[in-house]
């Protein structure tokens, strides 16, 4: 593959764009007979099958004509004032201007960069983060550099002392992309308290936050915590959210929601990336919303997810020693996993294939190339048996190693 | 919308970037008493409803758990399979590797910008040539550059010297954007012969050439071209298709084919686009491929838009003046009119929305600025009754604007 005689024709972004590990990797693990933590996707167990049957019917009779043409870049009306009235947590932002229909909330934070950065500029991440945020922020020519999280998320006062650090060496920083609740991989949300403080240190540093928050409607437990969106008074935040955990991934939907001039802008680059968002998924998703589906998918989902979290809590009392640590999240899909300090956890992912398990390690995750000894597991896709078995089998993989002297 | 408090952080790219002229104008005629020649959308009446409907029930009992689930960036296997056996003019592409599924050919397009273009780069286009080719280019960073079309297409002797002036004077000219087949929004093909002559011009000066094909199905007479991807010995060209003209514009479905390594790289750029393309709407084509739908579909959509073709050529001859002039198109769904050379479309245009008739004026294809006095009528999306009445319209005023000394 790496012979096409145009190499030295790519742009130097494609010569250095690697591919997603993780992405790559769950497509090697998607074996039948590997018992994967791996994929962070949803289960389809809960996918809203029988409505979106009679939902599609309902469609052909009503909206034919619309729902297989092209639509405006921004997206459906009709839905973006539902989602403006219904599924925002602020209502300074009822305005169908301030939101863009996206091809899941990946293409928000696309276009998003595309907005807002030029070649070289910086934007801080969490260590871990999100690989799919550092990604399309390498895509647009951006450097991701990397600030502690702890258990109240992303840590404030070392994002400060970087910035400044950065700034005093000529260095142009431009954003914060943060998961602020149920991060991805970590787990952890970011308190009440550190959302003010970033809120303050964005205006103080002048700095644009890339809030990507598609896990806010999945919380298991506690209370909601404001987005930062919410708590925004100078248009800093870009609000990107997802359907993919609470309706459908293969639908591909998302919003963007912000000032309307930067909401103008991406749709302006949308319309050469892709000019429009699918309208079958569109018109589909605004008669669930209107036959109030989403609310009562939402709650089913919450109670489905929680159960399959609070199980795989169990097996990992259950099964994993001592040595091993990992967080409770009150959230989301992902439970973050500390081995001990020396061990490298894609040595322990080798051996868990050999014995038809899977995982995926903690590095891909650090920008600054460290957490080795850690690792993420999704309690999203897998069925209970395979999380029992999974679990069982990594338990006795770790005791193994520690019993070997490791 | 301009006011945003962070303007002085966007991009330098978004600072520049112009918003599609014409989609915002197709945007603003679309009211329902204006009879509009202008958007280039097909029309609602050859959509497959019945046959989707029937295809999504089947989907819902056999592909559940797949169709709204992610998928693999690269598309869903089978449906590359299909496309690679029955889609292509060329059996060089036999393997699912050169394929790539996108969001409609723009996708496609934005994608191989990414993979070749740095910021800087020129990319050669066709005097006038569609926007959203050249605003690919352009939300890259690149800078297109025009050469004179005739009755053949692109005029080849042109391109060269025009690469050798610009390469003479330090410039680094990366490829040419071209849609050979019924081109948009000229209407003309490019010649076997000039096909043959970009090739050797592209190997001579190291180009690329992206090919945007949506129209090659849609021919109403003559014999089919072979496209430059099939007489490409050299992997230079990245060939760009749609399902927008032949299945469903609103389900956003293309596909890039080319080189598996240029490919490879624009899938690993298009993980962080979007992640995927749109899941049921690939099972949707799958299904209607695999049950021999899209062939007939092909073949009803020809014999549509010949008779609607057909019907505007009459009524053009029928009621425009000897001072204006067009070309009889092959296909595709564009006819391009050429006024009296001292005549601006963009006055005209104000006096037929006056008489509550629109098209496109010509210069917004133009990268150049030129095409004053050009216009695109499209037969593709009015019905006979609108065709009529606003090509007589239109008609009247230029034959009034004559009599009055224009």
């Amino acid at each position: 593959m790496d012979t096409h005689p145009l190499l030295h024709l790519y742009s130097s972004a494609a010569q250095k764009a690697q591919p997603s590990t993780i992405r790559d990797l769950c497509a090697l693990v998607a074996r039948p007979e590997i018992r994967s933590l791996a994929g962070g996707w949803p289960d389809p167990e809960v996918f809203p099958g029988a409505e979106l049957s009679a939902i599609f019917e309902t469609l052909m009779r009503e909206r034919r004509r619309e729902m297989f043409q092209y639509g405006s870049t921004e997206g459906v009306l009709e839905l973006r004032q539902l989602i403006a009235e219904q599924l925002m947590d602020t209502t300074n932002l009822f305005s169908p201007d301030n939101l863009l229909i996206t091809q899941g909330s990946a293409q928000g934070m696309s276009l998003a960069c595309q907005v807002f950065l030029d070649p070289g500029d910086i934007v801080l991440v969490g260590l871990p983060t999100y690989f799919g945020g550092s990604g399309a922020v390498a895509a647009r020519g951006g450097e991701c550099l990397g600030v502690p999280l702890d258990g109240q998320g992303l840590d404030t006062l070392a994002l400060d002392k970087k910035v400044v650090a950065l700034k005093s060496r000529g260095r142009k920083v431009k954003g914060v992309y943060t998961i602020p609740t149920f991060q991805n991989p970590a787990g952890v949300s970011l308190s009440l308290e550190r959302r003010q403080h970033l809120l303050e240190l964005a205006a103080e540093h002048d700095l644009v936050i890339f809030e990507d928050d598609p896990y806010r409607d999945l919380r298991y437990e506690g209370e909601d915590l404001p987005s930062l969106l919410a708590l925004d008074h100078e248009s800093r935040v870009i609000h990107l959210r997802s359907l993919s955990k609470i309706f459908s991934p293969g639908m591909r939907l998302g919003w963007a929601a912000g000032h309307p001039g930067a909401i103008r802008k991406m749709a302006v680059a949308k319309q050469f990336a892709d000019v429009t968002s699918t309208t079958p998924s569109q018109y589909m998703l605004l008669e669930f919303i209107k036959q109030g589906l989403l609310r009562e998918r939402i709650e089913t989902n919450r109670d489905f997810y929680r159960q399959k979290r609070n199980f795989m809590l169990e097996q990992l009392e259950k099964n994993f020693p001592q040595e091993v640590s990992w967080n409770r999240p009150r959230g989301g899909f992902f439970i973050f996993v500390h081995l001990p300090e020396t061990w490298d956890a894609a040595d322990l992912l080798r051996e868990a294939v050999d014995r038809k398990v899977a995982f995926v390690t903690g590095q891909p995750f650090f920008v600054d190339g460290g957490g080795q000894n850690t690792l993420r597991l999704s309690f999203s896709q897998a069925g209970r048996e395979e999380i029992e078995a999974a679990v069982k089998a990594l338990g006795a993989l770790t005791r193994d190693r520690l019993a070997a002297g490791f």
